[in-house]
């Protein structure tokens, strides 16, 4: 699994960040958390498609995290795309694509499928899961959690004591399928264990620090605001953003395992003390980079920029 | 006066080209003619200020060449901007500007005002003026001629045959006041003679190579629609597009001073083949490039890269 930082910008682009926006790249399929202005050219710099694109989740509707949806849809239609397009985001995302719809002159001829979401609100797929929680920001503002899926571990003891030996019913079990192993009925539930861990990421969007979504962060690559340095606690506070030290202690807190900055303010040329400051409280911590890639191979990951 | 290129792409940007947009500074006004997604954050890497643009003039409503207006306009508000913007385009604009209020979740605390633009419409400015006509493109789409006034010429000559030595009235006739002097009324027709050369910049917009623009492209900066090479040009033509070497003809038919190739296709990684066969036909072409900019003093140009 792969995620790329196309923007790591907060309300204001620089030279060298762009409007938000994320990639999440799994099994060939790409999601992108937010989708900030000029989204659809970092796509190209990053050299993804906007065609393997097949969910956009907005968090919430400050223009800096939508504003690049009008423009990417246009080029997908301008690409020839025929495959359904799914935009969630909370309410008023429907009006969105309404509006998406009205700004292009030529039909768009894939379906474009808004879909509001709420607190807890889940997407099921078979190999993965997207939960949305409602976070602390100035509007409704909603946190994206992905879960990998990875099945239950098969309990080799179990199977023994049933007298199974090694078989393609093995593959049958792990899949949740019944057998009938020398005229016994055996089921899922008599050999598998407990859920194998999967990857987990979570995105906070733009918040204050919050423990709405505490539960999700062990072992979670966490990606938190940090607009600000601790010496503007205050100023983020009233303006509902985090510093990176609050970031740090959330990661620390609910124990992720990497923690990404992200959705730093203008002011900071250089973002050295906002990692350094993140790190004194939570080690593992990294300020995302626009561009920046991370490989995740089992519990090791590996940054790269493209 | 200066002209920043702050995009230069075709309908899909690439690594170095961002979508179209052109800043003309003028007397420390900017007039932006286009507006493209990412355009805000090229004025931050052209360092220019959103808060001096006064006017936006977008050619037609494909999302290419207006689709950055939302999040500049959000920008500017965000920045405190209590001055009013022009906001010019064809018929749509208007909703465009209802579409960019809807859009920003706060209240935009200065004036927005869309002005529908028709063939020969004109803003006049006591320094200069700018005219809009429509060209020949896939929908209404007009060209943007920037004029600057320098005045008529004063003719020393007429001046000595009515008696009028050198004084404060010089002055006054130049600006278009009467005088009484020892007596006598002089007017300023009795002393001025032709209008004094200006600036002329034209910038076509998406176009098939037309004449509905050619009174105006005598000694100007021609930045002209150069989609396609002229392998192309059946292409081009289908598109209602223009080739380099079309342009180039363009220029060189109607005496421009200086030829800028613009709005290139994605598929040209190099330029050169463009500005070549352009050049074949018409010397000084330029390939525009993104933050490329053009000073102007007086009959000469400095072309510099931010």
């Amino acid at each position: 699994m792969r995620i790329i930082f196309l923007g790591t910008s907060g309300a204001v682009p620089t030279k060298d960040r762009n409007h938000i926006s994320i990639a999440l790249i799994y099994e060939g399929e790409i999601i992108l958390l937010d989708c900030g202005e000029g989204t659809q050219r970092q796509m190209v710099r990053a050299k993804i498609s906007p065609m393997k694109v097949s969910k956009i989740f907005i968090t919430h509707l400050h223009g800096d995290h939508f504003l690049g949806l009008f423009g990417l849809i246009q080029s997908m239609s301008f690409f020839g795309r025929e495959s359904p397009l799914y935009i969630y985001g909370p309410k008023g995302i429907i009006r969105i694509v309404e509006i998406a719809k009205e700004l292009s002159v030529y039909d768009i001829d894939f379906d474009l499928i808004p879909v509001e979401i709420s607190d807890g609100f889940t997407v099921e797929e078979k190999n993965y899961k997207i939960i949305t929680r409602l976070v602390d920001h100035s509007i409704e503002t909603y946190s994206i959690i992905f879960e990998e899926k990875k099945g239950k571990k098969f309990d080799i003891e179990k199977a023994a004591a049933l007298g199974l030996k090694p078989g393609p019913w093995f593959k049958a079990l792990k899949e949740g399928k019944c057998i009938v192993y020398n005229g016994k009925l055996i089921t899922p539930e008599m050999v598998l264990g407990e859920e194998k861990k999967g990857i987990r990421i979570v995105y906070t969007s733009d918040t204050r620090p919050t423990d709405r979504i505490a539960n999700y962060i062990r072992d979670s690559i966490l990606i938190h605001d940090a607009t600000f340095d601790d010496n503007l606690r205050n100023e983020a506070y009233v303006k509902y953003h985090s510093t990176a030290k609050q970031a740090a202690n959330v990661a620390k807190k609910y124990g992720a395992k990497y923690l990404f900055l992200i959705h730093v303010s203008s002011r900071y040329k250089d973002v050295t003390v906002l990692e350094n400051e993140a790190r004194n409280v939570f080690k593992n911590t990294y300020a995302a980079k626009d561009l920046m890639c991370i490989d995740i191979k089992k519990d090791n990951i590996i940054i790269n920029y493209i």
